[in-house]
């Protein structure tokens, strides 16, 4: 394994572990706030706390304010101190690697994309270590106090091991990514899947901080949903987990690339989109620019296609409410820049199929900008600041 | 609330907790073995179980195996006093009740049904007040240690405070369920959703046991789930989860009572069973068990209407698979008493609609006695022996 010098958890201790994890996602907040919400003493706060604020990882608030009437002390709050490091996020596309640098609030401070002529692994990586210098040694001056990158790859990715098993859309099988890109770029890598990038940054400084029960659904070439339950992440037993996209929604719709029927994505994937709006146009070389600009001129075959995928989706998403009951589903992702043709349907679908209570849960339905891939491999990258 | 005297939790720590959850769930185990799996010093492990061996709910077995080759101190392995203290479980549907005792280690001792001739609330608390007395005055004389009664309801159940929110089978609303049985039989009662009820028997006692995820389907006049992710059940955040009935896996199938269109219970629950087979045989008195029978015989058109039931359950196990991948899936229920009928189909809509190595999720398709229900709530009840 590749050694990662001084790049190891910050925490070495469970209540370390919980005081930092709460003032990153939830900060600032007092040490009374955090002994009672963690159920720990207020020294064992203070204690854990110590090393990180030396660290120059914490610090203390101005006590300029009092917790309430008779409160004897002030309140003194912990919060991130934003620019003691950095982190680099780079999302891997089939066309193009998508880079940031976050601040340790997983704030973006800077960002840049970079076209692929193919995809394979020795040139990726390459262009990576270009990305990540340029991103680096340029005008903000990240490098000194950056030791750690994330990669958000789609597909079937082994965090532990930070082997890419197998990527559909990069053609990439067992490839050793995370040893390749500490090479590559000097830094200590992690690498994730995209979907669960994305949500491990929604429910660290997200939508999904403080939830116990989460799910973010990407809308776009594939389909795919991040779940948190239980207040984890969920893997999947058999590495296969919030595949949204391969639900059987129409038991007489057409057959999709996974072997099954009426899957969300072989009815709302945009591959499946242009196809079937190329055959209500008889425009065999019609894009999914095309289909999206003639449902917006009132085609209303085409406005059709979109209301079929868009209540697909929502039928999906009900199954995800009626089985696991998430407190927030977030839908996203860059199929939604078409978010105007979709939203009324997925939300029809939606509040039709789900059960009872279920259709309480909100659903934030919004486009996702590019760069918040890549800040969700900045977010894992932050998340191993932390001991698991 | 009603007082509970002398059930309360037997656990006071964490570490107590732990050690009788696993000796319970898992046992016998060595304290090296608790030691190790649980991460507690051997110290911790024999001062957690002291008292539990004072009290007689654990045991020594007798030290007549060495560990291993070279191990210096024999192993004397920590076991469940069986009879240390007995439960009473109780089933409530709409016709009768199902009441067992069961030992600590949740085997039935002794069972009993009691055909209920209403639904209403006090006549139902006054005859489970009747069959909890002849259970446990009996010949087996558990009444002197039997302190606890669980008891399984289907529909919207809040466990914490022991209301029966909504009951559609029983036309039950906001019933204190908890207090007026723990009034009518002197016990500490607690009140379960059947189906959560069944799949805390199959996480503590049965096939769920060391399963960090695991669902329970079950098939009957409701198809229902019980799901065990990140290592507890799922109860979602609306009071909605496990909801596979209310999967929509037809865009263009029947309507559901539940507002959606094309749910797998509206194709495979019993009603819609019997209904379908009346359209195709032209049979407006047909029963289930005819239906069963004559496709049992060879009739095509009945037997059409099971493998589309069956094959619309398979693909909502499916939808499970993809989204939460759980280690092991068992699917029962009364329904399945037709398993000849549902099981091809049930594994061949699963087949093929799990996604990738999700097909690799071991289905267990077993008829389940009605007694185990019962033996559910009794778990429920075992629980509560436990700190959470
Ligand atoms: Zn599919
Ligand atoms: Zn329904």
């Amino acid at each position: 394994m590749f050694p990662e010098p001084g790049t190891s958890s910050l925490t070495a201790t469970p209540a370390a572990t919980a005081v930092f994890t709460a003032v990153l996602t939830e900060g600032p907040l007092s040490r009374v706030t955090l002994a009672r919400r963690l159920g720990l003493s207020s020294a064992a706060v203070t204690k854990a706390a110590r090393p990180l604020i030396e660290m120059g990882y914490l610090r203390e608030l101005a006590a300029t304010e009092r917790t309430g009437p008779g409160a004897g002390r002030p309140a003194s709050p912990l919060a991130v101190q934003a620019d003691r490091e950095f982190f680099v996020g780079v999302k891997i596309t089939a066309d193009e690697l998508i880079g940031v640098v976050c601040d340790l609030c997983a704030e973006v401070r800077t960002a840049a994309h970079r076209p692929l002529s193919g995809t394979g692994v020795g040139d990726v990586l390459a262009e990576i270590g270009r990305l990540v210098g340029d991103l680096l040694d340029g005008p903000g001056g990240y490098r000194d106090r950056t030791h750690r990158l994330g990669l958000a790859v789609s597909g079937d990715v082994d965090r532990t091991t930070g082997l890419v098993r197998y990527s559909p859309f990069l053609h990439w099988r067992d490839v050793p990514l995370r040893e390749r890109a500490a090479s590559a770029t000097g830094l200590a890598v992690t690498v994730e899947n995209d979907v669960k990038a994305l949500t491990t940054a929604e429910q660290w400084f997200g939508e999904g901080v403080g939830a116990e029960s989460f799910a973010l659904v990407t809308v776009g070439t594939g389909i795919g949903c991040g779940l948190v339950v239980n207040g984890r992440l969920v893997s999947g037993s058999y590495g296969v987990a919030g595949e949204i996209g391969h639900i059987g929604v129409d038991a007489d719709g057409p057959e999709c690339h996974c072997g099954g029927r009426g899957c969300v994505e072989a009815i709302a994937g945009t591959e499946a989109i242009v196809r079937q709006a190329r055959d209500r146009s008889g425009r065999p070389d019609l894009t999914i620019d095309d289909a999206v600009a003639l449902a917006r001129r009132g085609d209303e075959g085409i406005g059709a296609v979109f209301a079929r995928a868009g209540n697909a989706i929502g039928i999906g998403i009900a199954a995800v409410a009626n089985l696991v009951g998430p407190a927030r589903i977030v839908v996203s992702g860059e199929g939604l820049a078409a978010y105007d043709l979709f939203e009324p349907h997925i939300r029809a679908g939606f509040e039709r199929q789900a059960f009872g209570a279920a259709v309480q849960c909100p659903l934030s339905i919004r486009p996702l900008p590019f760069e918040e891939w890549a800040r969700g491999a900045a977010a894992v990258s932050i998340q191993t600041l932390v001991a698991s």
